[in-house]
This record gives C-alpha cells, structure tokens and sequence, in this order.
C-alpha cells in the first residue's frame, strides 16, 4: 500500500480506461489521491467521462518514467519506471460541496496554492466538471527500477551497459498575454515544486 | 496526419488500453511508427498482449505533457498536451523476419544506435516477444498549448497568470555494475538524442 500510494502521489497525470460502445478508450486526465481513493477530473461533457457515469468499471494507469535501460542484448532493454494500476466502478461525485473538496485536493495536488490564489469555481463551473471517486481496493505497482538483467553468457561482452535516467523538470514560468504591467510570478508559482514529480532543471544539472 | 506523425514520433511511452474479461486494462508500453502503422511491444506473457491477441479491439493513447495552464480562475487552469489516440484491431506479428524488422524500429525509434550495438535477438528471444501492428487509420490528435483561455471578465482580476512549461530531460548515463575497468559510454548514448522528447538537462537553462 506504501508503495501504491507514492507511485500516485508522485504523479499527476493517469490514463483512464473505460468501454465505450464495446471497445477500449483510455484518455489522459488530472487526479489526486485522497486517502484511500483517486479523484479522477473531467469535464462533464467528454464521452469517456460520460460513460462512466454509467457505472461502468474503470482501469486508472499512473506511469512514471525514470530512465532507459540499455542492456548488453536487445532483448533485456527495457524502461525503468514507476506504475499504478487501479481497478473498479467509481462513483461520480454529486454533492456540491464533496465536489468542491474534491476539486480543491485535485488543485492542491497539480499545483499547489492555487486553490487559495485564483478565482474559485462559480455554481455553472462546479456542474461543468465531474469527477470521479475510485476506491483503491483493487489495484497493482510495478515498480522497475536499477541497471539491467543481462544474461550471464553476455557480461562478457564488450557492450556497455547501463541505465539514462529521465527526469521530468519544470522550466520558469511564462507570463501570459494582458498582465498588469509589472506584475510578479507569485512566490508559491516562482519556487513551490510545481506539478508532483517535477524538479527544476537547474538543480539537476 | 502530419500532427498525428509529430506526436507519435515525439513519445516512445503508449498506453494499450484493451477489454480483458469485459473490463478495461491500460498497460505502458514502448513503440514506433512504422509509416501508416503503429508497432507497440511486449512480453508474450503478459495477460494485455495474450488479450490483444485474440484480436480484440485496442486504444493506443500517446501523452506528451508540456506545461501546466495557470488561469485567473480555478475552472480554467488546465495542462498543456499533446495527445495522440489510435483506434483498431491490431496484427499480432508471426512471421520472424517482420517481427525483427519491427523490433528494430521499436529499438531504433527508443534508443537510437542500440540496435547494432548490442547482442541482436536469438530465437528463443524472439518468440518470447509480441509485436502488434496496428493501422492508423482511426486515430485523433488533440493538442493544447499557449496562455489560458480566461474569461473576459477575470481578465481584471490582481491574479498571475500563464505557464509553467514541463520538459523531460536526460542525465547522464549511469554504468551497470560489472563493466570492464574503463569501459567508456558509447559515443551514440554520450550525446546521442536519446528517447524521443527529451532534451539533456543542461541545455535547458
């Protein structure tokens, strides 16, 4: 479970798996964990939201990509990496002001502060967005990570092995178009560590 | 299509999304575009490739995460992305000299230079691989970018706005334990642009 919960808290983004019309769809979206649930955000229009308001039962994929592994034969490449799976029929969150709670961890967790800075959901906007409530009993981590598992017979080729770690880095921020002259990156924007999982590029270098 | 192509070649990560036992399963996996085709491997052992076999219907989702949208109001904060989902009942590769063909693109397209440099596939090896080819025929392309989309009239309000970009970067390559005394790193993976989408850390700041 330790493990379960890092590899999602780590993350922000999931691909979400649902059966729409007898086939497979899976589409990129925000979440949050909370507790022992995913919060999974969506707009209240999108097809693949709608057919989970079905009832239907959903798989929720959580991958984090930490680095190339390069072994001494094809065959043993692989990726490290960090992956969650969960399993089940979510419920869509109703009541306005689990909703809004909801929203607020989903807000808190992609970009921490921003729920107290910006200007908060009106009535229409809460009813433009559903979200989901998934419980984490049915799930799965894999988690592969370290140098490769080369074949006995093949450390002693003369093939360098090894791994090329991926990070993701968040760059400074961007002003948008139309700010008051002047205006300042607020300090939580300028150092918070931005998105989970992401690090300044200029420390990792 | 031309988008379809940038976005597909810019990611070596997919989502196979596939109905196992009538619910969903998403699973990461790496691949290449092959022209028109989409190539994603795995392991012959896996219960999501043993599905796809049967030859049911999948979803491949591509997800490349490029910045995180701070609007002036909760309800339009969003993320910048470029997505790619492709439709299709998949080809299972059976013929040996096809699978290897397509196993090289996937190594090519993964870790350029990797695929002459190590100890190539036995048989053995080969058959406890699947390659799935998958036409890209019905596939969609959605791609988010720039400043947040703010209603008129937060434009007034004293809130920040903008990005915050996300890049994924290399960092050096790290030796397997093992190597001869002095091996160096090969020059293709000391400065070779490895895994399509990143950039190596110090060139981003």
């Amino acid at each position: 479970m330790a493990d379960l919960h890092a590899v999602l808290d780590a993350g922000f983004i999931c691909h979400l798996g649902l059966v729409v019309d007898g086939g497979p769809m899976v589409v990129p979206t925000t979440y949050a964990r909370d507790d022992d649930h995913l919060l999974v955000h969506g707009s209240a229009a999108s097809q693949s939201l709608r057919a989970a308001k079905a009832g239907t039962p959903v798989c929720v994929t959580v991958t984090l990509v930490d680095g190339l592994v390069l072994a001494r034969s094809i065959f043993n490449h692989s990726v490290n990496y960090r992956c969650a799976m969960v399993y089940g029929i979510p419920e869509v969150l109703v009541d306005p002001e689990t909703k809004l709670a909801a929203l607020r961890a989903i807000s808190d967790h992609v970009a921490p502060g921003q729920w107290e800075y910006a200007r908060p959901p009106s009535t229409k906007e809460l009813a433009a967005t559903m979200v989901l409530r998934l419980a984490l009993d049915e799930a799965s981590v894999k988690i592969s990570e370290g140098p490769p598992d080369d074949d006995d017979a093949d450390l002693t080729l003369a093939v360098w092995a090894g791994e090329v770690p991926l990070r993701t880095v968040r760059l400074d921020p961007v002003a948008a178009p139309g700010l008051p002259e002047g205006m300042a990156v607020p300090v939580h924007l300028a150092t918070g560590l931005l998105a989970p999982g992401s690090e300044a590029a200029r420390d990792l270098i």
